[in-house]
């Protein structure tokens, strides 16, 4: 039996991965062994491409989606925001094609970038069987071939009959905004069955073990707005996805839980992240949150606010949102803007967890010395201020009557 | 004698500014006059133009900075940013001209806005006498004639030679990035003399009085790097505003204290909050703060992260940054990007100081109707999703296979 990252880290044998997750991340490898093995720290991994960790100790990544929608079929679109995504520092892709033929832009995703790829294949499993005619068969035949294809990780949307029938009566504004989940709930609808995902778990876990492929786990149940308070549904899928997590690292399979994203007020978030740590040690993947609904068109700067609280308080792992969150399919600046956005969200974030970086220090000291380009250089996404800066001395915003420049000769003592 | 706000409320006499107060803010009426009183709440007033309320009880409020600088001097555009301020939802408006006809952008500024306008009038002082022949009678002459000229608000910088000595031995990497404050020093030090806003405090407080005009006490010490910790010189100033705070408030003089601004790490922030309010109980401006200095191009994206911190945890009154913050004197869409950044902030800040609102709620549910253009008249800037939404039906993030739309029967409880 091939062994996975979990296998091996539980045999106290550390991988060609872990050691370079020890060295990028600055972690003892003594604890890559142990949290990898705890499923506490995940190494999404892809063949000839170097591993991300996620997890305790790693600073906070970031997940940039992108593809197709059935309104929206651009693969040189497509394939230019992967680009971007990997240019301005994304950690991981999710491709979420439900346009044209997803499979083929799948290929070009994987041709095109290094970074691990995530897939959620009820998507494309949907679109091309329909929902009336899905069979069990046919999410299994979809899961397998994006695992074969060479996916780094897999969403799976855990949602149960009962946290359906939970849904029904709690008065929630915006009901259900989870797209995988509403195709996984409405098959389990449709054949009046319980959840696949969760009824054939086991052989599932054996399909990703096998490929030593993440499990990430969705939340159906997260809040579509501010005011759908966190309730009865989402407590019942915290409590599942904590179960679901133990079962699959015993068998050796790493995860990622998927959680509070959506829309979630501020002052919640903290002790929301601490919840969910609480219940299952495992990465924490959260989409924003955004802490208010009427920030539409820079949702990616209210988003940015939210993964700042949650990173600080403890999650791990960013889905970033962009400007045309709500609105339309991202463009690919768009995907730059809603990117660089999480970065500083993260690095914010990993200020409050690990305290302050080495960068800030540096760049602080160029700009003391006027020094442009050594600025730009330092920055989270350096093309932007050298855009925007001067060649040299002052910038246009003080002219003259720069206060560096003044205070300058008093502060060093030569006067 | 001329009675200001602060006399009529210290007499029990509700002014037709703290009725309009009451009304605009929800707050019950004799908390007006009691705070208004006590100085914890500020009233901007100007002839002619709505009343703006700063401090307990009150709406988060936001400050846009606009002004020429020596190198960089266009009216036009400074007069478009004055529009774009009060267009987008800006309380209050700094004209910190510095270059060209000061006098005559001033003019211009307050014929182009209802909005109650604050200015420093040290800098036009420095640049019109030069700063080796300005005397105190040349910095009481300006500050009299903008006060006469009709802003709402002067900002004054109250630092001390024993400040300067003690941030001559801090090994501060950015020293001193106040530009008044950089004026301010170097006039006292090539005077070798006292800060002449404190030595004639009581005498320039008359004049604020007999005009009801609201002091705004500078910072010069604030922290020009995250990695610049608060530090001596940042603590003297804090003691030293909070007590020339209540010595204005018993003469009569509104006040605002300026604090925090500028750059500190994310976790300091919400206890630097309670630091200020716990030494005097005036309304809070904080310029950002900005907890990261490689955000540079995005400045506006993390200080509205640090904004929504600071107001969360009880700041009252913020100063925007602009995208071109540490580059460049900001164009008028920079100004509108700050701004509305700062109100996303401002507006979850109060979600943390007072609850969610009913915007939210609202927007939310024309959301779940798809109602497009309610849903932008809803938002903080209409104008940006009104260019990016669709016409009607789901937007092409989903397209065909929105998930609202899809459960939206289950969930009603129609099968």
């Amino acid at each position: 039996m091939t062994k996975t990252q979990i296998d091996h880290a539980k045999d106290g044998t550390l991988t060609a991965e872990m050691l370079e997750v020890a060295r990028t991340e600055n972690i003892e490898e003594e604890l890559v062994l142990e949290r990898v093995a705890n499923g506490s720290l995940v190494i999404m991994t892809r063949k000839g491409c170097p591993p991300v960790a996620i997890g305790k100790g790693a600073g906070t990544k970031i997940n940039v989606n992108m593809g197709t929608s059935s309104a929206s079929i651009d693969p040189g679109s497509e394939i230019e925001k992967v680009k971007i995504a990997q240019k301005y520092g994304a950690a991981t892709i999710t491709d979420l094609s439900m346009g044209g033929d997803i499979s083929a832009i799948r290929k070009l995703v994987l041709e095109n970038t290094q970074l691990p790829v995530t897939t959620v294949p009820i998507y494309q499993t949907i679109v091309e069987c329909g929902m009336d005619n899905v069979s069990f068969d046919d999410i299994l035949s979809y899961l397998k071939k994006h695992i074969y294809e060479g996916v780094s990780s897999v969403l799976l949307h855990c949602v149960e009959r009962k946290m359906l029938e939970q849904l029904k009566g709690s008065g929630r504004v915006m009901g259900m905004v989870s797209k995988g989940g509403s195709f996984t709930s409405s098959f389990m609808l449709l054949n009046d069955c319980e959840n696949p995902f969760i009824e054939h778990f086991d052989e599932i876990m054996q399909i990703l073990r096998k490929n030593d492929v993440v499990l990430s786990l969705g939340n159906t149940m997260r809040s579509g707005c501010v005011h759908d308070l966190k309730d009865g549904a989402q407590l019942m899928e915290i409590e599942r996805n904590a179960t679901l997590a133990k079962r699959a690292n015993d068998i050796g399979v790493q995860v990622i839980i998927n959680g509070m994203g959506g829309h979630i007020q501020a002052s919640e978030i903290p002790e929301s992240v601490k919840l969910y740590k609480e219940k299952a040690d495992f990465p924490l993947f959260v989409a924003g949150p955004l802490p208010t609904d009427i920030a539409v068109g820079y949702d990616h700067i209210a988003g940015a606010v939210g993964a700042s609280m949650a990173s600080g308080a403890g999650a791990d792992y960013l889905c970033y949102i962009t400007p045309a969150e709500h609105l339309s399919l991202p463009s690919p600046q768009q995907v730059r803007e809603g990117l660089i956005a999480f970065r500083i969200a993260a690095h914010i974030g990993d200020s409050i967890k690990y305290g302050l970086s080495d960068n800030d220090l540096m760049l602080a000291r160029k700009r003391a010395e006027f020094d442009w380009k050594a600025q730009a250089e330092l920055a989270i996404d350096p093309d932007r201020p050298t855009q925007m800066c001067p060649d040299e001395g002052p910038c246009s915003m003080c002219g003259d009557y720069c206060a560096i420049k003044i205070m300058k000769n008093y502060l060093s003592g030569d006067n």
